[in-house]
């Protein structure tokens, strides 16, 4: 039986074959802004930085933060450590709620890995077409000290409403919970602007990894107002990790001075492979979500495992289950990809979808 | 009362004035070799590296250590984060022993904190003359589920005699105890040649930041062969930071290729400044080990809090409690810097200690 093969992302991972398409992995495929680059051949330091981070980067970040000074920014190996850190940070509090952490269902297949390896439970508020039930959110986060926010989303490419986002800012500021605002994506909107979640408790992570291209020099950080835990973040990163590398907190601060339109022309390139992307899926009869923002598409199919390894075996298109991300009965593809590969993917998909 | 100022290590970061001769910080003040930076003016990539560490860095490490290829390695953010992920990791297990991680003390300071982070109690075997007790590690370590070995040791500068670490291996093995062996300073040692330890369950925990002077860009690894938990702690590192800055990696790799000279050059270096400070702390009438390895003297004062706030203030001259590191009765002085600021700054103690 095919459908007990180990299927998971490991399985896929440096698979890089002539002719294999990949809507596998979730990292942009095009270099980050030249500026990056022009640090580097001079570059002649090496001894330990700021636990916190660069000064001249936080305060650069805190120009594009209200209320914010360089003060309110920690620099952390990838949105992936601030996340780590917040949670294992909260996890030791008194409270509020109990040690649960409340999840979107889709969610980013790490975050229920993280609160688990944090000493706190995963609690899930399904989404309706992709989307939060402020109802069921209100229910579940009664009880939960920390919840995780991630819009844009991946995997699903939607962006919660304003309006549900003000009410998330209400519920959670009477209830004292801390607020994890993945906003990594948050440059990757195609319909609005990105509205910022704020409040005393909430905690925003963002990264250079997506809007700059950077995922391999792992340069993220948090962004609070909450003094307190700003402090218990450095101290237990302090010990655990010390600074984040000096060279790639240099690069991320070149790559904030590129001009303007390196992000607004990127953006452009991920509305036409998206636009791409979902027509194509659309066209070839899958049910599936317009992204809004992020650069993903998460159709549903029947049979997912079939999918995914019939494809991958039988056609090199590498597509992941839904089901690590809290979908079962969907497949995630990431659009990273020039569109004359998206093309050819497609091709692929709906010659496999007419056998099938 | 001037003992009642807050003092920390924070007290000190970052000054930089004129004229300040700093004991304090943990850092080799000569560059890395210039091999490190040979990679940087033509590199390109951006992308996510494999999470285990760059596939030709662990090659290269393999040849270094026994019985290993490149899957007995995992590079990580500075040996801080090896320990913080072994010990996280280790806390997960059902056994053996109970949820007790054992340290010398003195200790690094960042143990007892590192331990409790990942959920375990600390607990402390106070060493001899700054070396181990074998007869109290034995009796303490039969209901720890974890050990860490720091040889050569940051704070005390001793390096642990060949038999104590071959009974410690055999201790460990009989009772499946996990043996995290901080050896970062293994190559800075000026009496013989590193003792590997080994075992079935033992890790050993290195880094690029002494060897190379590559602290800021944080690069160290884990080598184990214990399979299962290297699989365990790569699954948490993709959860939790994933891959290490590909660059920070391919500067190791690049150092690695230096000359061994560059090596051997640097323990002269280091062997003359210790000389230094021994010798000059001892003629200045100070009891204390004359260190082994590392980088550090660790002698007795009385009224530590006194000494090294008076230092600070009316010598500009910077030291480090002995009871950060678990040693009330003493204070910690790193010799990495040049000899003139070494010669210095020992004048300035004799200044103070006539005065006192």
């Amino acid at each position: 039986m095919k459908t007990t093969t180990k299927l998971s992302p490991a399985l896929f991972i440096g698979d890089e074959r002539e002719g294999v398409i990949s809507f596998g992995s979730g990292q942009p495929d095009l270099p980050p802004p030249p500026e990056a680059y022009r640090v580097l051949p001079d570059y002649r330091a090496f001894k330990y930085g700021l636990i916190q981070g660069m000064e001249r980067l936080r305060q650069a970040l805190a120009l594009q933060y209200p209320d914010s000074t360089a003060d309110s920014f920690v620099v952390t190996n990838g949105a992936s450590e601030a996340l780590d850190l917040v949670l294992r940070t909260v996890a030791r509090k008194d409270g509020p709620g109990s040690k649960k952490v409340l999840m979107t269902r889709p969610y980013y297949y790490s975050y229920p890995h993280m609160a688990e390896f944090s000493g706190m439970k995963p609690v899930f508020t399904d989404t309706v077409e992709g989307l939060i039930d402020i109802d069921d959110f209100e229910t579940k986060v009664a009880d939960c000290r920390a919840v995780i926010i991630n819009s844009p989303s991946n995997p699903t490419g939607r962006v919660e409403s304003i309006a549900t986002l003000k009410r998330i800012e209400e519920i959670t500021m009477d209830l004292g919970t801390y607020v994890l605002s993945d906003e990594v994506y948050k440059d990757l909107i195609y319909e609005r602007e990105n509205y910022l979640i704020q409040g005393p408790h909430v905690v925003t992570i963002n990264s250079f990894s997506k809007t700059y291209a950077m995922c391999g020099f792992r340069v993220g950080y948090l962004w609070s107002l909450d003094e307190e835990l700003v402090a218990d973040v450095i101290a237990m990163k302090t010990h655990c990790s010390m600074n984040t590398n000096i060279l790639g907190q240099e690069m991320a601060l070149a790559a904030i001075g590129a001009p303007e339109s390196f992000i607004d022309d990127q953006l452009e390139i991920w509305r036409q492979r998206r636009d791409l992307a979902y027509h194509g899926l659309a066209d070839l009869g899958f049910d599936l979500w317009k992204p809004e923002g992020a650069f993903y598409v998460l159709p549903k199919v029947e049979r997912p495992r079939d999918f995914v390894l019939d494809l991958y075996e039988r056609h090199k298109v590498i597509t992941y289950l839904g089901e690590w991300f809290g979908a079962p009965n969907r497949v995630r593809l990431s659009y990273a990809l020039d569109v004359d590969k998206i093309e050819e993917g497609l091709d692929r998909i709906g010659r496999y979808m007419r056998e099938r």
